[in-house]
């Protein structure tokens, strides 16, 4: 009996029945009733789904037990390297290293020494309207840890 | 005569007067009528200031036109890799890499192909309370640019 | 069924395929009526191609409906740092490392603090005769975005 | 007696007289009789200055010797990692990234087996107005050099 | 006759089939009589079994003696790169970047020049209940060597 | 007026001082009640002290308000890389190499889908008496958090 | 249709069809009537064979039109970094970092600001019979380059 | 008494007082009687001269007892990797990543299993006038030493 | 016909079939009448075996000569960075990081100006028993190669 | 008062005194009683030295409490990657990089699974006069130590 599949090749098959079906990340979300930047990150790879929610998934796209089972594992998070100079991605990289500094002294001012966790967190995404161009909006959303011993 | 000022020694002397005086990064953002993240960034040595703004945070906290030049000129931007290892900087770093392909497959459904840029960008910081423990929010607002030949 | 073709494996076959058939890029960008670079650069795995273009270069070329799908899809942008070492490509990174910090100079004191994008950017090649020797003339030409908060 | 300056701290001298005293690099250019790119390029470290136009620029710039000294030397051309990073050149190095393939399959159809030389070789700035904001116009011209055993 | 499975091929079969008939690590470890983080780590590919824990744990989850020979052999230790950046892992990475040269300070003070060894060497793990939220208890046990020649 | 004295200088100048008057770290330590891992971790230069420790550890010691104002600073937290590479040190790196996909497992098997707390998090460091030789054994105590949209 | 032989595959069969028919680089150099050196190179991917000369070879050796495809199609030149470290080749490498900036500095008294050229550039390989031990003879013969604007 | 001088920094007034004074390269190796790229490159930090060399050619640029010091002492030999792109210089590293491979299958064809030595190894340096542009040649030549256990 | 087999895929048959068998490298090396390091270094790919070794070594462990094929062939030496990572070869990377610069020192001050040779190079291997443990101890063994031109 | 010396400071006051007084590592070695290799390796500042030893070897050169002072803290032991690169101390890591694997090998068959110590450990450097050229001959010899829980 051949192993469990792999986060990416279940993504993969996802991604793929999607395109052919002609539907939306949105519609995987509604479908799931799940948050949409959470649906799409589980979808391709970055967070376990329950039994319920691959199966779910997979049914309406068509897809077997065994995508529903790579869906299901625990995944080992992150994303390689080359895949985020992508520049699309490296935007995000890059605002980050020009503010990054900046968001540190600013969490150490207004809640003190600690972070925003990445973990008790959430990120939305939205299109602002805008006349001279409509804006991409995105909103990072973490609980403030204090370093506590 | 000696050079300019580097904008990260011009950071050290404001960084260090402020602290000395007991300012916080919000008041200088107030003193300059500027944006807050706008404002800690630049005084960090990411963005460039008008000599008004230069000479006028320089007045404030006691320094001299040594600084002011040195905030003034040109920035090369970016942070060098060890100071983003620092956890809470590394934790927009960690999220990047779980969200950052789901940032780019929602971008691209929603806008078509192309980027959220980061130089028609900014970038906004609160507190909102909660009562399981307060939350960073952190908003990222840039134009969608797309590939356009 | 099996997942679409990577944008990769579709460029071999789109490479293969015109060298058998003895076709050139230009060609296959007059096929498409656009312009060569993007045309090449497209069909290399850098750009989605729509659905009418992708099955108009497929069908030229004697290729089937799966290595049109995957020149629809959206890429991952990109080249690997081992294809960038090929000494016709590294010529142009060593003339970026002679010459950046000059070009940002000059963007800088000719426009403000800002950047040329590389999205609304369009890039073109040709040959200039020359008693000496002819010439490869590239042209850049991004529009010019300035840091706006 | 000390060592000769070396070539980045000649660049701090021109760069830093050149703001003070309000110059721009098209008139150090127009000063030296020579191109805006190469110009810009040399004074900040990446070609050797004759020694007569090492002296006419420090003159100009109310400069000594010892930096005329510093600006006539030998460089080590090329520039830190770091810097590369700077957004206003990284949109260099992604276009490269991007179509840096393409433009080796396109010399190499026009061509032959070759290269676009960066030592016979001129870059060019341009600003090109344009009603949906002016545009930056990079022109590489670079003599080709086939592989010849 | 086709060679030994490697270590990592054999612990995708035993993860597979462990998830697929629903056992714990726990029950594993418990299967073996073996402390359970050295259970876990060996099963993952880092410690080789005896022939009989490899046949007994194999026949428990339904394996063939491929896999078993797998587990038997003699591992080349340590994890990839890429996956230590799983935020599950990189918490530890983390914690030892901000108080490793604590450590190293304080074993020098309490036992003289020395290491903690990381063979003669044991790992535990537990669960401690927390009225504000439950925590994770990682001990590790090592014996002290003195730098000796 | 010089800028503040930057956190490993201050560290540089408390660890001579605590040498030269053959202070423990332990006694420091108990000097300003606060645990041992902590102190010696935070006199290093990666935990911030208040005002009253920074002032009550340097009169100990014999420092001056320069150091003092370093202790005080927020840090840049994070060791770099060849620091890690230390024998001492290095062992940790090892054992997480070796371990940590086990530990990964273990907390995923045992408290869900999350991780331990770099942040909410002590470490405690002791000798335990062993007739075959003393042992090193260091506890990680953190808070499981978990993935919580 | 399957796309076209690699270069390294090629470059495989090649070798293995070599070594199984005992034959040397140098009689596939005298069969193709080319340098020793450029053959081999050619012979091992890192150039571009004509059709006629992929085909000559092809056939001397036994192999396929899908090898000769995969020889005259155009190169990624260069060798992977772990390859370098083979002791044979490393030798040459530590010369470079050795002689490297000796060379720079005699091209430059010698024939001023410009290269070797490696493109316009042959390489020949010899024995010389010592009688304290036979020696390897290397030749780099590259027409001058000045750096000319 | 402070340190002897480090091999980088007599190289930096060897060469300073080589300009000030207009000597060649040539010029002092032919005062040492010693090869062209040896001194060259000995007088750069690579090799140790004997106290008479150093003193030798101390004297003759008018330098001190500190520089020649510096000049005698065993060097820590090889070239930080960022002096290694400059254009000339990578000119070399470019080629050896085109032939070493066909080098390596060379010497083993032609001299068995072994290296060419860069240990007993000289490299020389000519100019070969060239009606279509005089042409650098460069000569290694190492003694081969075979794999002998 | 397929390519000959890869030094690393004719390793890992002879370790499988070794294993199965139940010999140690000690007997291969006793069978091949060689010396023991080299025995072990030769069959898990890091030197050519001549084709009478190679036979004699397959047709002891029941392989084909499709496995002998690969065992002749010429390396390319070294190993991979991830192996190197192996606690058991680590330690060995750790002393050279702690004892290389003396060990430098030493053979310049014994020899003078040179290198041990890894070619003209042996390595042994053996137990000594001792009451506090018995000891591994390597033994290098190289010829002095002193740098001359 | 200025903080204790660096170790790497002390070392080059050392090496720097005992070039000037023409004395060797050996009668270094033999003033302090202690073996010859961790003698030097100490006093380049890979190990503590004592007080006692610290001042003997001080008082031997003419140097100051301020330089035992640094020779007496405990080093981060390690060498920076550049010097491992200089050609003999190269020659170490690429023997490692050729018999790592089979060194690994030979211990687990001839021990079992474990490690040999290179903290319990000592390493000899000696001259062993040859017909064919003197060898040099260096023996580490370190404690096995096995996996044990």
């Amino acid at each position: 009996m051949s192993p469990i599949m792999s986060k990416s090749e279940a993504a993969a098959h996802i991604d793929s029945a999607r395109i052919r079906q002609g539907r939306t990340w949105a519609e995987l979300a509604e479908h799931l009733g799940a948050p949409l930047v959470w649906t799409t990150s589980a979808l391709l790879g970055q967070h376990p789904l329950t039994t319920e929610q691959a199966r779910s998934v997979c049914e309406l796209l068509g897809l077997g037990e065994d995508v529903a089972e790579g869906l299901v594992r625990q995944p080992g998070r992150g994303t390689p390297a080359e895949l985020m100079a992508d520049p699309t991605i490296y935007r995000f990289t890059e605002a980050l290293s020009v503010y990054g500094p900046a968001l540190k002294a600013l969490i150490h001012e207004e809640f003190g020494d600690g972070i925003m966790s990445a973990i008790n967190f959430r990120i939305d995404f939205a299109r602002r309207p805008d006349p001279d161009g409509d804006r991409v909006v995105i909103t990072l959303d973490g609980k403030f840890l204090d370093y506590k011993w």
